[in-house]
């Protein structure tokens, strides 16, 4: 199939996400259960609820382009968690180990940030107000995310590592 | 090696950017031959002679560190540039493809702005002030090329696609 339009590119911007999403779903648990401090650890449980929400607005979004929900593998997602998961293996103090999973985590969350980013710009410039709208909801809450994870490194996990 | 320290989880992170700024510098030219728009290609080109100077930054990093510069291959970033040659082989018309090559740039570009931010962070902290300059300079300059990426997509790629 030839792309022709910023539509089919958002479609398919849209399959790599879904892809993303339900990588992440089955990755969180490994990084909460390796995570020491209690606050990381509920962290990453909570962001678990929210990405299991972010993969249910992705259906709504294929929805309301009138497709079939699908996903492209997201090589991206794919080494950012295989980083993830040599990260939750090393051998390493607690403390010093969760001020990686957080590095680890805001990677995540960057990669996410810039690929809704993209799918909000796109949406609005072919008129697909409610995804912009919709995925408008999911690029905040991984903005906030990435914030939370700021705070919280900063805070008390690389204080504790140093 | 058991990680017991924030500089060892610094070093850890050095090499694993170290790998990641060489695989992009391999990577950036056909990104640059897969753009149609004259300033998008131009902007790739330019992006390649930055970021041998940001793998030249490292290796003065590690220096600082009293270390050998060495490379731990980076899978985040080895996904994102599979990611970006699937789209530099996508059946697309051009307009469309440059738009989903600025995409692919941005989340280059978000992973490294998370992984610098993290590596100032930690420099900072184990008083290697040095480091946090240096480095601090290819924060900055991965956060201009991202703006710049953004302000391109909305000035005419994006528009040019729709």
């Amino acid at each position: 199939m030839t792309l022709t339009t910023l539509k089919d590119a958002l479609h398919e911007e849209l399959k790599d996400l879904y892809s993303a999403e339900q990588q992440l779903v089955a990755a969180l648990p490994v990084l909460a259960a390796s995570a020491t401090d209690p606050a990381l650890k509920a962290g990453f449980e909570e962001h678990l609820a929210q990405t299991e929400t972010h993969v249910k607005r992705l259906e709504q979004a294929f929805q309301l382009m009138g497709q079939e929900a699908e996903a492209h593998t997201c090589q991206a997602m794919k080494g950012l968690i295989k980083e993830g998961n040599e990260i939750a293996g090393e051998q390493a103090e607690s403390t010093v180990l969760d001020a990686m999973l957080i590095a680890a985590a805001q990677k995540v969350e960057h990669y996410e940030i810039a690929s809704y980013g993209t799918v909000c710009t796109w949406a609005e410039m072919v008129g697909l107000d409610e995804i912009k709208e919709l995925l408008g909801q999911t690029l905040e809450e991984e903005k906030a995310t990435d914030e939370k994870l700021t705070s919280l490194a900063e805070a008390s996990v690389n204080a504790n590592a140093e």
